[in-house]
């Protein structure tokens, strides 16, 4: 198993954020600068050509530690971010840049799922290393309570697989804003635990019915359905339940900070 | 105009409640009993075949009364609870037996679509009355911000077209739970203020296509939908902004009692 090494460290309002990297895969944990003792550990995941530290989601993160005391997680994706691109990265970016510029909806299509297919194979076993790395570390041990935090697209293609193999995730948080595939669907049905799912309701590319699709197929007797205005890129979150994570990870009762 | 009678009083547990009548229309006021001046206004409807003071409407009146010191009223719908049936509604309900006992899918879909556009009909005007003649009450005023609550089916069926045409309900409560028309969908076309839907994700008779179609019509910039597994009836909800009303009739800030 590879160990997790810490390579920076810096802190700001409460919030230690520390870079780090596990095999390969490099990777930041926010946590209180007061300390986590077992915290509830929450892995977020980011959009697609977006990287661990993208504004919105180091602001989601933050506002976790901060508001419940959480300890959150992010790594980039397989050639995203300060990872090196393989040729099939390389590839993928390619033939999207061409489908966008020729405007050819099926291929945009058909190389975005192939392309998150291939994403999410790689990345789901990353995730299962960091999180062996992780509960290595004193403070998050086999007792953090696990949830997945999302988001949309890219962080709901890799999570939804990611959650249906991996009994430590006990809650998680998913969303539309991409091209549902079958497989994905088929993962969704062998998922039983609390789902928050957030559907853009005007995405310009993507059927709202596949998304609904997706929805449909968790098995979990608690799913909430959010559903707002705009795309994934304009979208925003209006009356949904930021206490989901809390209260199926056991921080509901904790005063905020 | 049709003054407001108050026809009886009691209270419990700091909520005030006094059955009232104008014209012809029994309705149910909730309110602090410690005073409630120009409180915001909460407008609950039933569901088909039940009455103003159901159980599940009246412990959401008390929880808005108690929570948020709002005003909270109800009213029967025609036919309903303490109102006698006109011939229509006497002809409506045998229809409704017998689609059901004949299991006739159609006939019971048409039956419950020309019911409701005739109950909504008469109910519009009933509730335009029934605001006139509170807000000549003191302690409502024209100065009481005004919500429509809900709830889903039969309460939104009447709160569609009355939200439609009604300036003075700035924030609204809708949900599905019954089988959507055209005329309201035109209604919902018309209606610009923030809404909260609520959809069953699994009702045992309703297309749930049509629902999300009902969502889709309103015009507002602001609008979430929640769905939760379950059908009307069963249905839990779980994870819906229960400050939405708060926050759009000026409430957010309040501490709850």
């Amino acid at each position: 198993m590879s160990p997790l090494r810490f390579t920076a460290e810096t802190s700001s309002n409460g919030v230690l954020e520390r870079d780090f990297i596990v095999g390969e895969v490099p990777g930041v944990l926010w946590s209180p600068v007061s300390g986590s003792d077992h915290a509830p550990l929450v892995l977020m995941g980011h959009g697609g050509g977006l990287h661990k530290k993208t504004p919105a989601l180091k602001a989601r993160a933050r506002d976790a530690v901060t508001t419940w005391g959480f300890t959150v997680v992010a790594i980039d994706a397989p050639g995203h971010g300060d990872r090196p691109r393989a040729a099939e990265d390389e590839r993928a970016r390619a033939e999207f840049r061409q489908a966008h510029a020729t405007g050819d909806a099926e291929r945009f299509e058909a190389v975005s799922v192939r392309y998150a297919t291939s994403l999410a194979e790689r990345a789901v076993p990353e995730w299962q290393a960091t999180l062996d790395a992780l509960q290595n570390l004193p403070e998050i041990g086999v007792e953090a309570p696990i949830g997945y935090g999302g988001g949309i697209s890219l962080g709901t293609a890799i999570g939804v697989p990611l959650t249906a193999i991996e009994p430590r995730i006990t809650a998680a948080i998913f969303g539309g804003g991409f091209f549902v595939y079958e497989a994905l669907v088929e993962a969704a049905r062998r998922i039983t635990v609390p789902i928050q799912f957030l559907l853009p309701w005007d995405d310009e590319y993507v059927d709202r019915e596949s998304t609904l699709g997706l929805f449909d197929a968790f098995a979990s007797r608690e799913k909430t359905l959010h559903a707002n205005p705009g795309d994934h890129r304009t979208i925003r979150w209006i009356g949904v339940d930021n206490e989901f994570l809390a209260r199926h990870l056991g921080r509901v009762g904790t005063s905020p900070a």
